[in-house]
């Protein structure tokens, strides 16, 4: 049975945090650990909204790191389903950061990271699709596909 | 010099956070001092999106805790301040949390935290004035007084 | 069937941790959700010390913080219970900091802690009353009862 | 002036953890944050012994999650430099994990990080080139290449 | 020039903890390294009781674990100076835990940890010597001197 | 029945970790915690490996810390069985570190920590012994039985 489609916004999600000492590497910046565990916790709230499954990480690429978020950074994550295929799903997640006693934030780092629904016996199963409404959600849903081709090949 | 009014809206905030087996207490539910910790983040990234000045937390009233967050739910944390009195603003922090395989959230808890803006020598500094426009924002604004004339009493 | 009552310093505790950098915020001091958390340790501690029950938070009043909590401070953290309230009991929590090399401490804050104990189901459950003996115990004593009275207005 | 070529062995590295129930995710698994920040970590430790520049991630692709490490796996995580791009490396990183009281290991996931070689000033600087020995060093030194083109399409 | 001297009261410790299940190991007990932290903690608390000097932990001895301590257990760290050595002292630590809903206390592990005052050079330093006054206390002031003997053979 | 004996080798294990501000204590160095819960995972690695048996720390002897691991050093983490004695078996551990842009690494840190295994009833249970071959294994097997005479002692 086909599921009810969705639109990206009602996935689409929006979570902060605050780069403190005890997050930061060898060079006082967020370490690549943190700063994946937020944007693996964003994607998977954006997935869990999507869908009441139980839905796990099963692949993440693309991601770029551009500046580096220092201590008291505010960050901004977002994430956002960019298209579902069958059992599985591609979620975009953006960060950007803005420095202490600023308003300008800077790009800190993006993702593409794919989940998969599972039913409750651990096995795959089909999501209900996701709809892109504005230009951009649209782009991102046929570049989803173009990405999802090359992670297939060998 | 007065500084401009700002909007309720314009700095408030909303983050969210999974509940890990690592944030559990003795009795495998969300530790109070990780709540305390989202809710007094929340706080603090909606100050700073109010003012650019160096801000620090110095009260918290009226927390309460209504049900316990166990492990996997999505929390929900919205931070808005209710109201600014010179150099010190309150603002209200609500956690609701949404359980595994469920879209029905449940109250968590709530606080009122107490922020100071400090100049660059550390000392208190007048902040933009903040303008509620909902009727809930309206009502928020009229309380906040009558706690801060509490709070002042021996 | 009442139970026997106990004094306030049966539970009274005392418990201590030093500021690392992990437990720091955007400004390298002491963050308030790790402070939080000692206060929250610190009076169920004393509250499992007054009874055996199951007990829970369910609420934190009147946080105020003095002065910031640097890194290397000692910090005492002080719990003992200003009332019992049929199954609720308040616990005052205060702490001072002792900073490297120095043996003045500071006050760091203090908060008012409610706990709740619970039976085997779940459900609230009759404490031992608490008995003040020094002059500042029957004064907690008695400013408990008044806390209580304004927690309960609507 | 060139630098020295080094083969991939003199910077391979093996680091280990054991999955304790603090690293673990809603379902008792362990969290991708963490896993992400384990081969982060061990990638680093590899570049590191290839050069003695400060070293920053730039990217991560082709992460790929096999089995779930459960609370109690010993993980092996194992990184070795794939090919030098003048000031960049691609670095493979692959993790296995040992279930308690077991001999057998099983693939629990495999990335490829992307260091760039900072000077003093923090501008990217040449690295000495690795060398590949073994065929799979050489197999993985073509295949980085192959990535690395694929990385740069729009 | 002579320090005054001072008793082992005037510098013991008891500190406490509650284990939480991300202090937890592979078996969900507490973790050694958790537990060694706390040790640590509690005898440099002590040492800086005893001085106002930078202290550093340069050794550890007879690490003894004798029950495992479980989620939930309310744990008592008991640090007091054995003996000073010219700069350096002998600290005992002692880890009893009470489980849930209990009141007796059980053994979890004890250490003899010792520490080495610098001045502000990073020299060692003179310390004033410890007085004990107890028939416990004058025990483990001359069992110190036998296990500092030990310590020293090759 | 007699359990087939193994080498040192079969289960020498080498981990790393790099050392991050969060890991840090007052002083800004690699907290005694924190270095302790590096030796005794590696510790346990080594043991699982000789040992399909679940494994429990006993004891902790002969810790030394020879110089401070600042922020950023690379740790290598060095353990190795040096001789079993029926059901337990002592584990040297010793940890090296090398500073941010050098390639020399500095002593941290050496311990001798005592595993237990334990059958499926929570009972200590034999363990296959270990063959030193090297003049360097010979040597601790030899000076092991030593240390465990000096252990036996009131």
């Amino acid at each position: 049975m086909e599921k009810t489609p969705k639109t990206v916004k009602e996935s689409a999600t929006v979570t902060h945090d605050i780069v403190h000492p005890g997050d930061t590497n060898s060079y006082g910046i967020a370490f690549g650990g943190y700063l994946m565990g937020l944007l693996d916790k964003a994607a998977c709230i954006a997935a869990r909204r999507h869908c009441t499954n139980r839905v796990t990480t099963v692949g993440i690429d693309g991601v770029r790191f551009f500046n580096p978020a220092k201590v008291g950074y505010i960050l901004d994550i977002k994430a956002s389903i960019n298209r579902v295929f069958c059992s599985s799903m591609e979620i975009g997640v953006k960060v950007t950061g803005t420095p202490l006693e600023k308003t300008e934030c800077e790009d800190i780092c993006h993702a593409y990271i794919t989940f998969v629904a599972l039913d409750e016996n651990g096995k795959p199963t089909a999501l209900a699709p996701v709809v892109p409404e504005t230009d951009d959600e649209k782009r991102r849903f046929e570049e989803a596909l173009a990405r999802r081709e090359m992670r297939k090949r060998p």
